[in-house]
């Protein structure tokens, strides 16, 4: 009970056939008002499978009264035949539930470069869309049919003060990056708020939170988070305590999407300090959070300073201006460099815990920034060289 | 016999004990004139082992008589006490040799944050030199020295058409990155040339050579890459010839690293054709040559062209202006994506042999870039979690 706890929405999910498992592939959300916001946040990859194109321009106007997800199937890199599959499964949903085909998103998962099966997943639509008419919605089949290599759902809800209620459901494990992770996420919300505070306030809780997620370093072709608003509640939420709430549920998915991360042992958490810039900062946690040597270092609990130090050392001085000589890194708690140099010996760090804390402070100046990442496994290489996506 | 076999040039290498496991790991290489020519290129990283910033200074004069090159430690975030034990090694050898300290170049690998062992280096030091004071040199002693996970030496060599020639060594496996590698190179040359144009010869030749190797994207504290000339030949070589010579033999080395990365399968030769610029194509190529799921993919012998449009994908339109609709895809000769979408199957294509070339037209200019990398394998894995360096 999490997207549809939110007054307003329902939600099915259901196996139309486009995964060859027979697992569950195919969900709605369909908001029934009396309001119908929405707003996105997208991929910044220029490579936009098709239903990026279509979930655009179909948000553009702030308004969208379902989305359809489905998985087993990216319909990225498909050309103009993939554009149509998109437009032609909007339509369909859209006379089903009787609204435009404009206020449709669409959202896939799955391999890039293949077509989708049409004939099953259009058939799953109107089957999902019947157990919707029959009031067997489920946002818990919701949020396990848009699972790929996820081992779990993920699923979170926030209340504000005021009463309204934020929910979301995400999928999303490895090919992480900046800027969006390869997730599709369904935040939903029964406040009363106009479209221009829902983006404002969607794309302010994405860049603490969706964007500091980065375990590939490689953007995908297909994320998506979407914000859909009911106004079920009455309840109209001031936009600082909305924003606030959209966050927290973002936050919660975002680290759920870390804990499961594909193959990954521990969950790490690199924060820098005193940076010159909140941007400085992140630069500089990026490239330890992208560092091969780094996670892999992490993968055999060795707190490695070290390749940490010669991580940061990449980072252009324009970029994170800093003294290498005033660097220092703390694992766990313990720092293990000061002064660009070994401190305490790497022995006394545990490194058993699933969350590694990384911390680097760089003295240059008053602000922090931090990234999400996970260590570099067996597991990681097994399920990447396996899984063809 | 390749950095002797340039006239005018003699090493030396042995197990100095700076190693615990009692492997060979220090080197010499002296230069006997008449001509003390040196160039030199550094890693671009911000931390800077000592010995990078030593010779850095030593060589800024265009002149030396001997390089001193140990493993077992790569004497980097040691702080003055680590500077000062580089000069120490630079004054020993030279007090040897008769030369001054400036005339010395010094290159160290190994663990970062460590300080070396004195006594047994400069002993070491000193039993090299004797080595080469009684005749008893060995250039293949010298390569074998310089190793670390290296698992086997290399070295090269090619002869001018005007009868100079170029020799080289070179140590380095995994830890690549643009810029230059962790390795460190030797070059040796019996031309008569200047140190300008050994400089520029150098620089040429590295841009095209050993910054195309790029495996783990993260750069080194330690790289360094040497050129010594004695002018033994007495043949006054050409800027052009003697540039193309030092490039073929950088190349041959270069390949050789490539060879024997860390835990590869694969040598991955990402060429990028049709860019608007070299700086483009090249920016496209790092980027896929980076991306941990297009190397986990061919660890899997999966030409998983979804994956490496996605990450031409996340190149900056800035950067690398293209149209997605224009790429086409290539690998080991069967073109299985084109006008960004399917073309021939991926089971077409033979990921058999050892290098897999993967080619990407982005049909928006003339320009060609490449990088070499290798796949991301379960004994990268193993090799980066259980090897602390």
């Amino acid at each position: 009970m999490t997207i549809t706890r939110p007054r307003g929405f329902r939600a099915a999910g259901l196996a139309a056939g486009i995964k060859s498992t027979g697992a569950a592939d195919l969900a709605l959300v369909v908001n029934d008002g009396p309001r119908d916001v929405a707003a996105a946040v997208f991929t910044s990859n220029r490579v936009q499978a098709a239903p990026v194109l279509w979930s655009r321009e179909a948000v553009a106007d702030g308004r969208a009264r379902a989305v359809v997800l489905n998985s087993g199937g990216a319909n990225a890199c498909t050309g103009p035949e993939g554009f149509a599959d998109t437009h032609r499964t909007a339509e369909h949903l859209a006379s089903l539930l009787d609204v435009s085909a404009q206020d449709v998103l669409v959202c896939s998962t799955g391999l890039i470069g293949e077509r989708l099966p049409m004939e099953p997943l259009l058939a799953g639509v109107a089957a999902a869309s019947e157990q919707l008419a029959a009031g067997a919605d489920s946002d818990a089949a919701a949020s396990r049919a848009i699972m790929t290599t996820d081992s779990v759902p993920k699923t979170a809800e926030v209340t504000t003060a005021s009463g309204a209620i934020v929910g979301g459901m995400a999928k999303g494990a490895g090919m992480l990056a900046p800027q969006l992770a390869t997730m599709l996420v369904v935040l939903t919300t029964d406040a009363d708020v106009d479209a221009t505070i829902a983006q404002e306030a969607l794309k302010a809780a994405t860049s603490t939170t969706f964007d500091r997620v980065d375990s590939d370093a490689c953007m995908s072709t297909n994320d998506t988070v979407i914000l859909l608003a009911s106004g079920a509640s009455g309840v109209m939420v001031a936009a600082d305590e909305l924003t606030e709430a959209i966050r927290a549920v973002s936050a919660d998915l975002a680290r759920q999407l870390v804990a499961d991360a594909e193959g990954a042992s521990h969950d790490v958490h690199v924060v820098v300090r005193s940076a010159t810039s909140e941007q400085s900062a992140l630069a500089v946690a990026r490239e330890i959070a992208r560092s091969n040597l780094v996670k892999a270092a992490i993968f055999g609990n060795d707190p490695n300073w070290g390749r940490i130090v010669s991580a940061a050392g990449c980072v252009p001085e324009a970029v994170a201006p800093f003294d290498v000589a005033d660097l220092s890194v703390t694992v766990n708690g313990i720092e293990v460099c000061r002064g660009g140099g070994a401190h305490r010996d790497r022995s006394e760090v545990d490194m058993t815990p699933r969350e590694t804390l990384i911390e680097v402070d760089l003295g240059a100046g008053e602000a922090t920034g931090d990234i999400w990442t996970n260590d570099l496994t067996h597991d990681y290489v097994e399920e990447n060289s396996a899984y063809s996506s």
